[in-house]
């Protein structure tokens, strides 16, 4: 029987600012996949690493930014060719504003979530995005 | 300013077997919370553990069996005194229908998603047991 396709842990962060908007960030064409897409920031997590210290970690070097973390999100899924991808959530406070980005990204926006539907975002994910801002009445 | 109450995670397997029924246990007398309440194999991962080498772990040792993953059931979210609990569940197979207990568990039924709704679970979990089987279609 051939190994089954690995489980893997992504974790990002919905950011909320004192607006109530939440940090999207645009990734930049130093990424192989999904160059001009937007995104929440986080990533995969390390060997060995917790969801939690992962997290802060990713929004650190992709944003600059430390977070205090407050609650679920939501989860999804997507496949990637070489993982099943379980994407975790979660709502953060950041405890500053001033974003300094990585070479992963090259623009940021502070966003309403109910104007979300503006822009784009990586296949697989852009709906759970959308989705979430309907749960949070944002969108209907 | 006071530390932050940490965020944990705990997984949980719902496993189908080829009826389609899932495995609920019963929790034991021998756990300080909840004994009588039914619930899906899984607990909280052990630090530096990957989240489905975690679940593999918990259920072989709560049931005794092997398991393979198949997709995300779903993410919750509940306070217990000193952390902010997610719970990421994810579907399953189980590679062998000879259930072993251990002694934090007396009993255990497989039991169709659409009769979910007659059994006793853990607070903060139960409902987001039976929104599951609401999702699926089982229960309207």
């Amino acid at each position: 029987m051939p190994s089954p396709t690995p489980f893997t842990l992504t974790v990002k962060a919905v950011l909320f600012d004192a607006q109530n908007r939440c940090l999207l960030l645009r990734r930049s064409p130093a990424n192989r996949h999904f160059a001009g897409c937007w995104e929440w920031p986080g990533g995969k997590l390390d060997p060995g690493e917790d969801f939690a210290t992962g997290l802060h970690r990713e929004v650190r070097e992709e944003a600059g930014l430390e977070i205090e973390l407050t609650a679920l999100a939501g989860a999804t899924q997507f496949e990637m060719t070489s993982a099943h991808v379980i994407l975790l959530c979660l709502e953060a406070r950041p405890l500053g504003t001033a974003v300094r980005l990585s070479e992963e990204h090259d623009d940021f926006a502070w966003v309403p979530l109910a104007e979300l539907g503006r822009y784009q975002f990586s296949p697989g994910v852009g709906d759970f995005m959308l989705d979430y801002a309907k749960r949070k009445g944002a969108i209907s």
